[in-house]
Order: C-alpha cells, then structure tokens, then sequence
C-alpha cells in the first residue's frame, strides 16, 4: 500500500487517480465526464492543445503523475510529440507555438495560482490573439480542474510510476477511447 | 456583463457559478453530477457537515461566492446554523465541533494549499479521532473540487452578492431538491 488510504486495487497496475477512480466510483463517474467533456469534446482547440493546457498546470503544481499522464497524452496526439510538450512545460514564452496558444497558456497559469489572478488585461491579450469566449472558458476550467486533480492524486498520497513510459499505454487508450468506459 | 466572457444570461440573476453551468452545460452537467455525489450523495459525514468543508475552503481561497453559497447552504442543514458556520469559518480550532470534523478540516486546509501538504500525520490524526478512510478521501476531494470551483468562479470574474440573504433561496432549493436538476 502506498496511498494513505487502502484502495483495495494493485496500486502498481493503478498508479495515481486510477485507484480513487475505482475506489469510489460515486465520485469517479462525474470526473471522468468531466475530462472527457473538456479534454475531448468538441472544441476549436485540438484535444492535443488541451491536454497540453493540462500537462502545464500539473507541472507547475509539481503533480508527477498527472504532468507525466497528460504530456503523454498531449504527446501522442500533437504534430511535435514530446519535444514540443517538454519545450512548453520548461517555458511557454519561447516554445513554437501560436501567439493564441501562448496568451492562453498564461490565463491557465493564473489560474492555477488564483483564480483572482486572472485579469481583465490577459482575457484581453488573449482575445487580440484570437482566442473565443468559448477557449478562455474552456481554458480556465481546465486550469480549475487541473488544481482539483492534481491536489485529489497527491492529497491522497498515490503513487507516480518514474518511468515516462509506463505512461504510454494509458496515452494509447485515452486517444483511441476517451477517458468514459463504455 | 461583469464576467470576462459574455455568458448570454442576466448576471444579476445568475451570480457566480450558476452564469457559468447555463453558458456550457457540457461541462455544466458533469460539475453538477460531482456536487451531488461528494455534498448530498450517502455518506457517514452529514450534508451540513460537508458543506461546512466546501465553505470553508472557499473561504481560505477568498472566493466570496462560493464561501457565502455554501456558508448558506450549510447552515441551512447544520443544527446550530449560521453561528457555528461563523465559527468555524473564523477558527476552527475553538469552533464548538467534534474532534473528528475538526481533524477533517485540518486536511481540507492542507488540501488547499497543495495536494503534498497532506501528510501522514494528518491521516492518522483523523483516524485517531474516528475517521473512516471514506471520509477521509471525501474531505480530499471536497477540498480538491472547491480548489477547482473557486478558481472557476473567479477566474472568469463572475458576480457574487454582497447581501448574505441573496443566497437564501438558493440554499432552500439545493437542500430540498439537490444540485441536479431532474
């Protein structure tokens, strides 16, 4: 047992949230809906852009499991794979990405921080950068929900595999089949 | 319009979150599905008791909304109401609660500050004082989610009433009815 409560699964073969998720389905289901929705649902941002949003903020709140989970994820479904998720976790303000990107990159840092740290000025950034009320919204409560996750994976004192590889199967699954079970 | 983004509702009757879950309900109906389950669904912490937790932590992330929402609806459930809520809000190392919610509080606040400032002591201190391992990840993840719904809330710069009677009927209505809509 690793998590500071017994889960009752191999936390070996369920490292992170996927132990709580099945520990306590109640509350598993709605996440699940909830990353689904934001992460994949139908959207002007890619689902790869999203996850990246994603893997930023749980790398800024030193979450391993979740930075390692979604820069997978992100990897596997953006044209510069890995290189381009790490350039954007060591800094968004040089990586080679769209100005509109960038802007959004740094409202999803406010929030992280507070959500009262988001300012009139970087919606207004943002939007001169072509970003849609629809992005910043969406970009916001990805940053929200990435403060939820993050702090629910290591609250609960679940394990983080170190190997970057050991990420890759559930980066497969979630780009064939969604974060839903059907 | 008060909030960054032009949510397409009158403000002034949809303060705070509830502009919000109308403007998207994609993600709307899950965040909803999380509130019901962690704040109402069965469980061996009251409604009023969990509600005590989710205004709190809105209260240390200075969240006026969500602190004056969930201060309502707790007291509407809770046996001493408004002043204990007050109380605990103010201190809840001298607020008149068991020993239990108080151990429980301690891990919210932790929590709240970062998943990794809650540690082993602390569990075994809710333990100590009669904590279940489902309450103890419960008092997580509320603690994780209003990390989350603060940020929301706030983050796109929403409305919150300054008058803690606005509130009211709000909290009548979730204590009878719950946070999904049927």
């Amino acid at each position: 047992m690793v998590a500071y409560i017994d889960l009752g699964v191999d936390e070996s073969t369920n490292p992170g949230i996927r132990g709580l998720l099945r520990y306590r389905p109640e509350t598993g289901r709605p996440l699940m809906q909830l990353a689904e929705a934001l992460l994949r649902g139908p959207n002007s941002l890619t689902p790869g852009e999203r996850e990246l949003i994603a893997a930023y903020v749980s790398a800024l709140n030193d979450c391993d499991y979740c930075r390692d989970a979604h820069s997978a994820t992100a990897a596997a479904q953006l044209p510069d794979g890995h290189s381009l998720v790490d350039q954007v976790l060591a800094d968004p303000s040089t990586a080679p990405i769209a100005d509109k990107l960038r802007a959004l990159l740094r409202i999803a840092a406010a929030t992280r921080r507070d959500g009262r740290e988001v300012t009139a000025a970087l919606v207004k950034d943002a939007r001169a950068a072509g970003a849609t009320d629809v992005e910043i919204h969406d970009t916001v409560l990805i940053a929200a929900a990435f403060s939820m996750f993050n702090r629910y994976v290591d609250g609960l004192g679940t394990a983080a595999p170190d190997d970057p590889a050991a990420y890759l199967p559930s980066a497969a699954r979630i780009t064939r089949n969604g974060y839903v079970e059907r």
